[in-house]
């Protein structure tokens, strides 16, 4: 068995979005098995378990990811994943994965795939909201799939927009109010937020949003108008439902599973599509197992390894 | 973060049943989080993942852990099993314990359990179906709770029965026809069987039945009309429900979740007991992941250790 550490080490991001938008097509075709995440709340925050099977990359495995808001005060990521690698034929555990950076990979990368489908152009104004790891991993995971020709990014907090600015030196970058970043071509939300701070009259037509933030029962970062106006692609709908930026107004009758336009996955095989180019519309990501999976693959080849007796 | 290797050595079984007769006291008490066990279907087997959290011993998890029947052939278990333990206060995985003996001992412990409070008396004759490592766990574990007079052990391989004798020699241990193990006052079966191989006429009154064997959907060991003469206590309704020794005849309509006399928990904090001298009990066996938590916590002071960079 094999301990792998510091696996974002000199792992391409172009062939990590390839392998992800490989996962989700895989799940468009139903050839994936995935259950639904299962939620386990800790006394100050939550860990998640996340089994799947990926017959076409031939690996199968589990990630085990918590979300501890406070640990930033102990000098601890908020987010710290691991991911156990199982030999298909046998079940026999062969790798055991850090997949802290890995996660914020791979959650750029749907991210990526979403934007290269359903953006309205190919040469974007880039609006971000929240400047944390995933807003930083969404920027360069896109910046592989469209021309970003500028950034618009708003945080509570204006030094962190001056310090997310120093890593994108490559495109201006403007450090704006938070309706002003939603006049963009594509908007990514990245914030922790329990109620919307995204208003629907901010979003003009034909604008493509990647909901990232909500995760978990609660989260929410848009105004449910802009739900209904749009069409709303999920990663899966029942994760969706449960922890996705849909949860919050599908529990309060504002929004139906039923009125979801389909899954990414279902794009990605051209199964649906945006249906016009003034439509708005919107990726809901919660995070799958797959892309979990897609990126321990390309990661195996990489990284540092310690040789561990397992039999 | 730590990986425990060899993790049975020196562990007192016990211990380990003390250990997980208070994990079966929490879940009673429903002190305890465990989604029921999540199943993923690979070619020649498949794999469960089982994450829990056991607040009274300050300790969460996952283990995850395989069934492949083919792999004795390939010179591998046909279960192995591996446990990553989470910081509770942060989430940060400090250990990854190789289960697969574990797995084996915590599921002996539960039988052990159920047999202390469900046996017929406290000097028993033991019954034993099938002669595998489960077959051995449980009486290992059972012998630490009740006095055996001696062991009545089935077999397809009379072979099989002589071999398991040796590793007893401190028991007077028969090799018997089938029905002559089920005459006996706790009778464990532990085979893989897909159709019933123990028959109602066999049982008589007064027995106590640890049905360990049937842990999979279309698994089972025992004639349904054994367990409708009988009080059944489960480890997890769910789960049972799902794939335990009910889950055939549940979905033949041939037992209902309502005819269920409770769960081990429940009998372990005295709100269930055995109704009569005279009535047949049966232990309905599936792993809980909160048993696999309650060995990680002892193992975790024991065994092999290498130290891992995490952060």
């Amino acid at each position: 068995m094999q301990y792998f550490t510091d696996t974002d080490m000199g792992l391409d991001i172009g062939l990590v979005n390839l392998a992800v938008e490989s996962a989700f097509a895989d799940h468009g075709r139903g050839l994936v098995q995935m259950p639904p995440k299962l939620y386990i709340t800790l006394p100050s925050g939550d860990f998640r378990t996340m089994p799947a099977y990926l017959p076409s990359l031939g690996i199968a495995g589990v990630k085990i990811v918590n979300v501890h808001p406070d640990n930033p005060s102990r000098g601890l990521p908020t987010v710290m994943a691991l991911t156990v690698i199982l030999d298909i034929a046998t079940g026999q555990p062969v790798a055991v994965i850090n997949a802290t950076r890995l996660t914020d990979m791979r959650t750029g990368a749907a991210g990526a795939v979403a934007a290269k489908y359903l953006a309205p152009k190919k040469e974007i104004v880039l609006g971000v909201i929240g400047t944390g790891k995933q807003a930083e991993a969404q920027v360069a995971a896109i910046s592989r799939e469209l021309k970003i020709q500028s950034l618009k990014v708003w945080s509570r907090n204006p030094d962190h927009v001056r310090k997310f600015a120093d890593r994108f030196m490559e495109y201006p970058c403007l450090s704006v109010p938070i309706e002003k970043a939603c006049d963009c071509d594509v908007l990514v939300t990245t914030t922790p937020s329990r109620s919307p701070i995204v208003r629907n009259e901010w979003i003009r037509e034909g604008t493509h949003i990647n909901a990232i933030g909500a995760d978990a029962p609660g989260k929410e970062e848009l105004d449910p108008a802009i739900l209904r106006r749009a069409q709303v692609f999920v990663d899966d709908p029942a994760q969706a439902v449960h922890s996705g930026e849909i949860n919050v107004p599908i529990s309060q009758g504002m929004y139906r599973e039923a009125d979801l336009a389909g899954t990414l996955g279902e794009v990605v095989i051209g199964k649906k599509k945006r249906a016009s180019r003034d439509t708005i519309t919107v990726f809901d990501s919660t995070g799958l197992a797959i892309q979990d999976l897609a990126i321990a693959k390309i990661a195996m080849q990489h990284g540092r390894t310690y040789e561990l007796p397992f039999l």
